[in-house]
């Protein structure tokens, strides 16, 4: 599928109703295990739930405390990414609870409890499908919630030209995307990031407030930089949108806002087909091809 | 203190044996709350202990989950960071136990449990004075221990020729500093990236392996970019450095090694030293002061 399509296609991800069954009182921590375009969904249900810690594992090696008490959930688009592989296998050594979110591969035949997405995409293209089980099951969204993320994410596709002139003046004038999320939106900022280096390869920058106050707000406040674009995600919360606007103040900067409506988890969703579509016009202004990420797979074949 | 003797006290701020008195089998969770130059203390804790989760909060909202079975720890160098002082008073709400690291301010007179740090220092050059409390209690070190730690960050601060022709390289260069850490350097990264932030006033980037080689890779593989400074931080993990060798090799890069000797520990301190007196070299190279934080500051009084 071409990529502006598998992009689109998130408004039908999101009305995918997987659901886990989860029996929540047993367990003392979650841990999501996977990486890039996968790993992200457990980040951003960590933003969304908190009524447990959810431990994102971004890596080999499961913590020491992973056991009885832990539901450790695999995510890996391809169900071979050698990382969640292993971390698997240690959730079986440990006696963990476990399942596996993937298309195929390597996880499907080694788990018994599998949630099964759609093959064909990029990884990076189905973080519908890897979210909805997890979002589905710990915020028992409705098949109501589920349409009005849809709606929500068909109402952002909408809004092409303003996506398309950011992407114009990304290009034109070479600037690295520096993202500011808070909140429910820490870890799409972080998505946009990897969207921009894998979609448009381009270098890119995400930070969240009001961490951004405690560090990055030097150097923005340096004018010997390189040409930047700040992204800033318009926050529900007073106080966000304040140390937004003196950050701009004090800095001498000028940020675009990127405003969204609805719920946190529609938000999320809007913001993350906003990102979706603005990496991909940064590749189509560069006359790039957005789908290519030929270096990762032949750095996994050499690792191999 | 001049900023350079702040950063050279670090060998001295090692020995300090501070206690917290611990009984972790009350807990299902640590969190540690704090922002930038005191947060990093939290997160650099969860690199190197995971006998527990170890979560990292930097914002002004404890978690849900945080309750009689969290030990909630607040660090803020100043004792006055609004963020830290509001998770405080939530842990309070919730029951939570709590204790504060602090030089003073507010939460020292809050707390029934401080334990207390020298006043007069940058908060990001008390590093060590934050993280011994830590170390010292979930890693059980000893004196020797302590000893050990002092003795390697020492050499490292001998190797000021090698450091100088980094930062000139940098600044001469206009280079973008990107640190890639692993494992128990992965917050180390981080540090750096925030040394380089406030100490030389620039743009900096952090990311950790295994992780990079899911989306970073891609822009590092892409002619178009601004120039730039890969500073990689050696592993004792042979899989890892592996994969630093492959990603300079499929992307046409050249890293800057960053080697450092000993125990895990050891090590983390020793990048610690060795990013401090970079990040304050990338200042004196910039004929800038590596003290001045002053849009902080500002932004502070505005907030307020």
């Amino acid at each position: 599928m071409e990529m502006k399509k598998q992009i689109l296609s998130l408004k039908e991800q999101v009305l995918d109703d997987s659901k886990i069954d989860l029996d929540l009182h047993k367990y003392q921590n979650i841990i999501v295990a996977g990486m890039g375009g996968s790993g992200i969904a457990g980040m951003i249900l960590s933003d969304l739930y908190d009524g447990l810690p959810v431990i994102s594992v971004t890596g080999y090696q499961l913590p020491a405390f992973a056991g009885k008490s832990s539901l450790v959930i695999v995510i890996s688009y391809s169900g071979n990414t050698e990382e969640a592989v292993s971390c698997f296998t240690q959730a079986k050594e440990k006696g963990c609870d476990s399942l596996v979110i993937t298309s195929g591969g390597k996880l499907s035949g080694l788990s018994a409890k599998v949630i099964g997405i759609p093959k064909n995409l990029q990884p990076r293209s189905a973080i519908g499908y890897m979210l909805m089980p997890l979002l589905n099951s710990f915020l028992n969204l409705t098949p109501e919630d589920r349409k009005a993320i849809s709606s929500r994410v068909s109402l952002v596709f909408d809004r092409e030209p303003e996506i398309r002139a950011i992407a114009h003046r990304i290009v034109s004038e070479r600037r690295i995307p520096v993202i500011i999320g808070s909140g429910e939106s820490r870890s799409v900022a972080l998505r946009w990031k990897t969207q921009f280096n894998e979609n448009s390869k381009i270098f890119a920058y995400s930070t969240y407030l009001p961490e951004t106050n405690h560090n990055d707000t030097v150097w923005m406040a340096s004018s010997n930089q390189y040409p930047y674009e700040v992204l800033a995600f318009e926050s529900t919360d007073k106080k966000i949108n304040k140390r937004i606007e003196l950050t701009q103040k004090l800095t001498g900067n000028k940020f675009t806002i990127i405003r969204t409506e609805g719920n946190a988890v529609e938000r999320v969703f809007s913001l993350i087909a906003y990102g979706d579509l603005l990496s991909y016009y940064v590749a189509v202004e560069q006359n790039i091809d957005p789908e290519d990420v030929s270096v990762l797979v032949r750095l996994k074949k050499e690792l191999a």
